[in-house]
C-alpha cells in the first residue's frame, strides 16, 4: 500500500456533478428523451420548482441538457440530452445496477 | 414521448450516495485498497478532517466501507471497501470515463 494515491480530477468533477440532489434523476428521465419542465417534476415529485430549474440551468452550463424551444401554439420548451448527455447512458445504468443490487444498507463485510 | 416517467428508486439513492461531496473520492481512493485515514486527506487534499470523518461514517453505515483495527503496534485503523463497496468498481469506471471524454464544460448539441 502506497501513501500516494490520488483521485482522477475527471472522475471527481463528473461524480459531484451527476451526483449533486437531483441532477443524477433529470438525467436519468432524460435518457427516455426529451421532456418538458412539467414532465421533470411530475417524474420527480420531491422536487421543487426552484432547485429544479436551477439544476437545469446547472446541467445546461455543462453542456450536458439543451433547452429548445418548439414553434408550436402554444409554444413550448421541451429540455433533451447533448451528446455529452447522452453519453452518461452507461454511467447511469451501472449505478442503477449497483443500487438494485444493493438496495438496503446492510453491512456485507467482504 | 408520455407524461408518466419515474426515477428508478435504487437508481436515485445510490447516485445520491456516491455523488454526495467527496464520497465518490473516498470510494475511488478505497478501490486502490484499505487506506488509513491519513492516506486518504492526502488523496483528497481538499476535504476537512471532519467532513472525511463524517462521509467515512456514512459509508460505514451504508455498508459500503469498513473500518478495521489493525493489532500492530502502535495499533492502526484501516478503512476498506465491503463486497458492497467494490462492486461500485464499474461504475465509477464508467464515471471516469465520461469524465475523461468530457473533461470541459462546452456545450456539444447532438
Amino acid at each position: 500500500m502506497t501513501d500516494c494515491r490520488a483521485v482522477c480530477p475527471h472522475f471527481h468533477r463528473a461524480v459531484e456533478l451527476i451526483g449533486r440532489r437531483w441532477t443524477g434523476a433529470v438525467v436519468y428521465v432524460l435518457l427516455g428523451g426529451p421532456a418538458r419542465f412539467s414532465t421533470l417534476r411530475s417524474a420527480i415529485p420531491e422536487v421543487g420548482d426552484r432547485i429544479l430549474a436551477e439544476r437545469l440551468r446547472e446541467l445546461e452550463s455543462e453542456g450536458v441538457v439543451v433547452r429548445t424551444v418548439v414553434a408550436a401554439s402554444p409554444v413550448r420548451v421541451e429540455y433533451s440530452l447533448t451528446g455529452k448527455g447522452n453519453a452518461l447512458a452507461e454511467a447511469i445504468r451501472t449505478i442503477a445496477e449497483w443500487g438494485r443490487a444493493y438496495p438496503g444498507s446492510t453491512p456485507d463485510p467482504g
